[in-house]
């Protein structure tokens, strides 16, 4: 799926959940939010840790998310190499397939940005 | 993957896997359907423990199942959301991709229901 | 670690996470009360669906928690066994190390209600 | 995807992931096959490990990988099967999916080998 | 924990969960029995393939459980390591605190055979 | 166990598994080291990197590890707090008894550091 229709895919699912969401699940989503803002950590950090913890758990929409929102804070292709190989050491082989498609994606955003 | 065609492609991939099969699989799939039967535990309760089981080890297939048969069991939206709050505060953000998509089935499950 | 000895260490725990906490943590710390009170569900169903989950995510600490919670909500032998089965099914033989030590604590719990 | 478009979409996205790597990636990738080999353990034998972690750890492009080299290697139905009882025993009924589109993929692997 | 208090913990624990369990567990455990005894793949094969995927999964009595019984079985020092580098290369370092606990109860298994 | 028994049992165990290893796991460990050394990400972020990692992994000798380590950095209470924000957003409630740890011990750097 191409980054763009992921964004409406996740939009269109986002109204759904919301249809069907008491306050615990509003409150969770507002925390969600929060917790990424830039404090004694910079958003790029958190970010970069929103990643990390994404590829070790191996969940594809979280790591295309937190890799789209890392190249909106100015991540490089260094920073996300090193990120990449703390996340394949900590989590092993199992990780390979996500880091492929995650590289893609990046392929894909940097075109994006030529444009 | 619409749910008729998920019900479809499960039934085809069953007969291969029993095609596959030796006694442990074929007893571990009657052990399987055995514990979710009503019992102690109501069979909506134990869907619902299934499900939210599925949701926090990620399982798009398994959720699916349980919906499924959660619908059947009568299951409302307030219980659905209920379970789903347990599985994104237990099983954190990681999940979130996964409710998504569980809620657009449960609109495509309510809408078979009403035609 | 004997049950009284458990709750006593996680009070102490308790008061060092919250010394180092932000909004952030104390908000989840709500949410994550609020999501085991009765609504839909009852109180006891949220309980067994907190064990359940904490089963197959193998945490020892979680599965103590949910079970002392379960045996205040009135929960009986045959309704943990029937939660124990779906955890076990859902989860495989990687979860019998926990089973094993939680039907330790459940009988640690019936002996002190006993007294 | 059919197993020719996922050995071709595997080479498109390793040399993806070659163009972002450095030293520890690199090295990761030798280890990753150097592990492999024949030792005190056979090829066949360690490819029937590997299978059974990734089905554990359910990677199902880590799983096709592994089933692709298990037939190389030689490994029968039979042997097939049992290391899937492990799995469905070890993992639970979580591993189910997998375990059907592995054998969904087996199958088409016995067919190309027919032709 | 020595292997000896282990294996009577073991046994210990495992007469609290037989009292309670009903016909599924009951069953489960014989499955599970079951599911390592030769077949097309020999015994010790199937431990070690047990061992693996504990490993993978983190597991520490289900790695020590299959330890004990790839000793039974034979297994040699070049195998165990062997299998220890597919575990470390597939799950990555955060096996690594049990593989070194898993190496010192290898120690310990080897000197209770030589005296 | 304190942080000065927790370094000496893991220096006995190293020297053990270092006893059981071949040329993979000798590899292994040196890539390790080498993921965590100063690059386009510093020193800090990366330990912070593995530990948030660690956390949602759920596994307390790496998070030991990685906070004596982040401790060595200069990791303050403010950034652990907001890399605890993250990995429990992320991970979910199930990562509690890990942070009440880790916060427990972070507690202990800290008093070792006054002396």
């Amino acid at each position: 799926m191409k980054i763009e229709e992921f964004k409406k895919e996740r939009e269109r699912l986002n109204k759904i959940i919301m249809k069907h969401s008491d306050t615990v699940t509003k409150r969770f989503f507002a925390l969600d939010t929060q917790t990424y803002q830039a404090g004694a950590l910079s958003a790029k950090q958190k970010e970069l840790m929103g990643l990390v913890s994404s590829i070790v758990l191996r969940c594809d929409d979280c790591i295309l998310y937190h890799l789209i929102r890392s190249k909106e804070e100015g991540v490089t292709d260094s920073e996300l190499i090193e990120t990449a190989d703390i996340a394949l050491i900590v989590g092993g082989s199992i990780t390979i397939p996500h880091l492929r498609r995650m590289f893609d994606k990046w392929t894909e955003l940097k075109n994006m940005e030529e444009k």
